[in-house]
């Protein structure tokens, strides 16, 4: 990431930790962005379960989040306010968290300029995002997540 | 629920809530269950985000465990013992959570009927749970998630 992404992470991180309480008691980490990926970290002690493994409860709110996380990040780099919200997701989990591990969520260019385009017209509209759980580079979940993105109200 | 059901949802509450710090973090309570339905509580103040709502990550979280905690009470029925893995969800939110709110998940008869005689035959099987999430009566999610049984391996 350049500088100019780093501090936008960096500053997005520290709203978003704080306005949403559940992101602390996670102990969650926006680690890298640029313009296509968004990598956030999750440590696995405060996200056991009763099996010593990820609790699948913090493996899907990682995942809802990386996916929220990587547009509003997106929507940051545009001149008007826009608010993203979650409308839809699947998860489907392929084998138990059983360390530390990090969502990779992800875009395409042509799925992006296809929603830009779509944003100036209409104002709002609605992107599926792709995101992994992996833990050590193999991949433990896939989540697939479609958000609604609209200007956001003043006041 | 009869003093059976209470006694065991009291029990598997204190058990969950100790395994699985996120559910406190989330102060979700287990709150009412029978042989068909189970409802577990969430208080929005824990659980808000940046637009002062639900935050999805909790909301799929809390359904994530209602139908979790609804199949690991059933199988505390029976006389083998068996774990509970979530392997698959689908969640659509339909409005926004502006208060405390509650999972109610839920079985028919004749689907778990269809299971138990799985169990007995294979010793596991799968299960689709169905639950939705509610505020003051009125459904503002609703979630399927489907989740693996088998018997839990001693030691």
């Amino acid at each position: 990431m350049n500088g100019q992404q780093q501090q936008r992470l960096q500053a997005f991180s520290q709203q978003a930790i704080t306005a949403i309480p559940l992101l602390q008691s996670m102990d969650v980490r926006f680690t890298a962005f640029n313009d296509y990926s968004l990598r956030v970290d999750m440590p696995l002690a405060p996200n056991i379960n009763d099996k010593n493994t990820g609790f699948g409860g913090s493996i899907v709110a990682l995942a809802t989040t990386a996916g929220w996380a990587m547009l509003q990040l997106l929507m940051q780099g545009l001149s008007r306010d826009y608010q993203v919200l979650i409308v839809e997701s699947h998860i489907r989990y392929l084998a138990p968290v059983t360390a530390n591990c990090y969502a990779l969520a992800s875009v395409t260019e042509s799925a992006m300029c296809a929603f830009y385009k779509m944003l100036n017209q209409r104002g709002s509209g609605r992107m599926t995002i792709q995101t992994a759980i992996e833990q050590d580079g193999k991949q433990l979940a896939v989540f697939t997540g479609t958000y609604k993105v609209m200007q956001r109200l003043p006041g």
